[in-house]
C-alpha cells in the first residue's frame, strides 16, 4: 500500500456526514499511528442540495457513485447508504471487484450478502470491515476476531438495538404508554420518523445476531429465522407488573450452541432488575460473552448514533492502513462452517403470559385448564380486576414449558370470546 | 513468517502450565486461523522437579532459559516468569535482540522497562505484546491500540485488581475482618500466600494504570506514583457505615488528563451503591473509558487466574501470526509524547473520615476547629458510640476538600492524645 491514500465516502447521511468530519479532524493523528496520508477524495449522496450541516466540497462530490471508480483512483470506500440491496450492494460489489478496501456500517447488507462479498473481498485481497455493523461503539467483532481469538465461544447474549431499549426503559421511568413513548423517540432522532418497523420488530438486533453467530461460532451466515420478536405489543401494563414481581423488560438477542446446533433469537425478556443486563438502559447497548478460557466477558457502549458508529469506521480505516489484511470473518471462507438449526420445538422456557378477559366466572378456569391440557404449570398467578369495564388482566408465570406446546395452547384460546385479545407471551431469561 | 512456527514457553507456574495446555489444545483452531503450524520446542522453569499437574517433556526443557536461543531456533517466545527485573527482564532482552517475538503477562516488567523494551523490539522489527498485563482477560489494550483507535481518550479507570476487589466484596457480604478475609483470599488462590503486599498497597493497580495511560494518551511510562494506597487500613467498620450511607468501597485506579497534565492515582472510593462500579463484584475486572466520539465503554471479564491470562496470551499470539506487526504502544516510541504530572496539591475531593476517639467532652469539637482551620467543610457527621470502652467512632463526609489541605489537617491529629489512631480517609468518587 502506497503512503497517500485516497478515501471515498457514498452516503451522506447522520453518518456519513459525521465521519467526513472525523476524517479532517482525525488526518494527523491517523499519520501518527499509521504512516499514512489519507485524502477524501470523492463523496456521494442522493441529492446535493438537500440541507446539511457542512458544505458540500462539489469539485469531489459525484451524484452516481459507481462514476467514481471510473475517474479517480480509489484505495478504500466507505458504503454509509444503508439497506441490504440496491445501490449500496451494487457499490460494493464493484468497489471489491476494482480492489479496493470497504467499510461499512451496514447489518442489513452484511447479514444477508456477507458471505458472498466476504469471498469477492478474498478473492481480490482487499478487507471487507463492518465494525460498526453490531453495537456501534463497542468493538465487539474486533473483539471476538482478535482480543479473544482462540477461545471456543459458546454463547453471546446481549441488548442491541438501542432503539428499543430507550423505549422500554422509558415507559419504565414517564409510566407512559409505548405509543407516546415511541412518538418521543422519534422526536429525539432514536426511532426513524418515517418507519421505525424494523428497529421495533426485532429484525434490525436479528441482523447483528446473524452477524454475531458467524463470528462467534466460525459459521456462515444463517438464512432462517429461528425466533423473532419485537416489543411492539409491550404495554406499560406488562412493565408495571414485571416492576412488582421484581423483573424488567429487555429485548435480547442471543445466539448459542445447543449441542452443536444454532440457536438465534430476537425477543423480549423478563430479566432479574438486579442483574447486570437489567440495568443497561437507555440507547446504550451491551454484548457479553461466554468464553472458553476467559470466562464471562462484558462489553458495554453506545450502541449507535453517528459518534458511536464513526468511531467504528475508523477503527476499521486504522486496520486497513496498518496493513492488517484479515478475511472478513476472521476465517478464510473455505473453512467456515455450516451449522444446522435447533428445533425450537424442542427450547422449553419459562413464560410470562397476560390474559386479558371478561370477568365472568369460569374464565380463569378455562385457561388453567387449557393450560393443564399442554401440560403447562403455573408458578405464579395475579389476576388484576377492572370493575369498572368488567374486565380482568390475568397474569401467569409458568414453569419451563415447551414452546410448541404454548404456541398450542395460545393459539388454542382464539376461539374463547371471554379472552379479549391474544395473550402477551414473554419469556423469562 | 515461515509457516512453521517454534514457541518457547519460559516459566511454568500456574500461568506458563496452563498455556502450554492451551498451546497443545488449540493448534488445530491457531493453523485454521492464520494458516500457521505452531510447534513448542523448548519449556524453562526454575525447578524441572517441582510438583506440577502435567508431566514436563524433558527433550525440550531447558534449566537456564537463556541458552534455548543458543541451540533453538525460537520464533516466539512466552515469559512466564514475572517481576520486574533479574531474569525475566534478561530474557526478554535477549529475545528482542535476537529477533525473537515476545508475549508476556509481566505488568511489573512493562511498567519499568516497557519504553526501553518497546525500542528494541521497533529497531528489531520484532512484536512485543502484552495484553494480558492489564485485566486478564479483557482484551483493553487491543480495544485502546485498533477498536477505538482514533478515540481522543481523555479518562481511565476501573477495577484492574482482583484481590481487592475480591476482599472488600466478602467483607461486606461475610460481614468478617480484613485479616480473616485475606486468609480467606490466600488459601483460596486469589492472594499471593507469602507476600500479598504488592495486591493490597495498590502497587499492582498503579503498575497496569502506567500501561493503560502509556496507551491512551499517546505518552511514554510515567515514573512518578502521583497518589497510591492500599486498602491494608479499610476495616469492616468502614465498609459497614459505607453501607448504611448508601456507598460501597472499591479500590479504584483511575487515569486522566487534566488541563494536559497527566493524573494517574489508585486508592480506595466510596463509590454510590447503584453505580456500574460498584457493582463488580469478586476478583472481577472492569475497565470504563472516556472517548470522543465514542462516549463511554465498559469492559468487564475475568482480571486473573489462568484461563483469562491464557485467553490474552493466546490473542497476542494470533496477531503476531497474522501478521499484524505493530508497535507495542501502538505507535512509534518517536511520536510518544511526554506529558507531564498533574499536581497532586491542587487536587479537591469529597473525602469519608473516621476518627477513633476517647469518649471525652470536647473532642468532636477539637476535630471540627481543625477543620475549620483548613477551610474544610464538614457535610454530614456520624457519631458511633462504643459505651463499654468509653470510646466513639467519628464519620465525617467532607465538601470537597483541597490535597494538601486535608493532609496538614491529618497530620495535626497526630499529636491529639485523645484521637487513637492516624484517622482513615477514604476519597468519594
Amino acid at each position: 500500500m502506497n503512503n497517500n491514500i485516497n478515501i471515498a465516502v457514498v452516503g451522506l447521511g447522520q453518518i456519513g456526514n459525521y465521519l467526513v468530519n472525523e476524517l479532517n479532524k482525525k488526518k494527523r493523528d491517523i499519520e501518527i499511528k499509521t504512516g499514512k496520508k489519507i485524502k477524501l477524495i470523492a463523496i456521494s449522496a442522493k441529492n446535493i442540495n438537500k440541507k446539511r450541516k457542512f458544505k458540500i466540497n462539489k469539485k469531489i462530490f459525484y451524484k452516481n457513485p459507481l462514476n467514481i471508480f471510473k475517474i479517480k483512483k480509489v484505495d478504500i470506500l466507505f458504503e454509509c447508504i444503508g439497506l441490504s440491496d440496491g445501490i449500496s450492494k451494487k457499490i460494493v460489489e464493484s468497489a471489491l471487484k476494482n480492489k479496493i478496501h470497504v467499510i461499512t456500517p451496514n447489518k442489513a447488507l452484511i447479514s444477508k450478502h456477507g458471505d458472498y462479498l466476504s469471498k469477492l473481498a478474498e478473492k481480490n485481497k482487499v478487507n471487507l470491515e463492518f465494525e460498526a455493523s453490531v453495537a456501534g461503539g463497542i468493538p465487539i467483532l474486533r473483539t471476538i476476531k482478535e482480543g479473544l481469538a482462540t477461545n471456543k465461544i459458546n454463547k453471546v447474549y446481549g441488548i442491541l438495538n438501542g432503539t428499543c431499549n430507550y423505549i422500554l426503559s422509558e415507559m419504565e421511568s414517564s409510566k407512559d404508554s409505548f405509543s407516546n413513548v415511541l412518538k418521543r423517540a422519534q422526536k429525539l432522532g432514536y426511532a426513524e420518523p418515517g418507519n421505525p418497523k424494523l428497529d421495533l420488530n426485532g429484525y434490525d438486533a436479528f441482523a447483528k445476531i446473524r452477524i454475531l453467530s458467524s463470528l462467534s461460532f466460525n459459521k456462515n451466515i444463517s438464512k432462517s429465522k429461528c425466533l423473532m420478536e419485537g416489543i411492539e405489543n409491550i404495554e406499560f401494563k406488562d412493565i408495571d407488573i414485571a416492576d412488582q414481581l421484581n423483573f424488567r423488560i429487555k429485548l435480547l438477542g442471543i445466539t448459542e450452541l445447543i449441542n452443536n446446533k444454532l440457536f438465534e433469537r430476537v425477543h423480549p425478556c423478563l430479566v432479574k432488575k438486579n442483574s447486570y443486563i437489567a440495568n443497561v438502559s437507555g440507547v446504550m447497548n451491551a454484548v457479553i460473552l461466554h468464553g472458553e478460557p476467559v470466562g464471562e466477558s462484558v462489553l458495554q457502549g453506545e450502541g449507535a448514533g453517528p459518534g458511536a458508529t464513526s468511531s467504528a469506521l475508523m477503527s476499521d480505516l486504522l486496520s486497513i492502513l496498518r496493513g492488517n489484511i484479515k478475511f472478513p470473518f476472521g476465517v478464510s471462507s473455505k473453512k467456515r462452517k455450516h451449522i444446522s438449526s435447533y428445533n425450537l420445538s424442542n427450547y422449553s422456557n419459562s413464560l410470562y403470559l397476560r390474559f386479558e378477559v371478561n370477568d365472568k366466572p369460569g374464565v380463569l378456569s378455562q385457561i388453567t385448564q387449557s393450560l393443564a391440557k399442554r401440560n403447562i404449570s403455573v408458578e405464579r398467578l395475579i389476576q388484576i380486576p377492572d370493575h369498572k369495564n368488567k374486565k380482568a388482566s390475568i397474569i401467569i408465570i409458568t414453569h419451563k414449558t415447551n414452546e410448541s406446546d404454548a404456541n398450542k395452547c395460545l393459539k388454542s384460546f382464539n376461539v374463547n370470546r371471554n379472552i379479549l385479545k391474544a395473550p402477551t407471551r414473554i419469556r423469562l431469561f
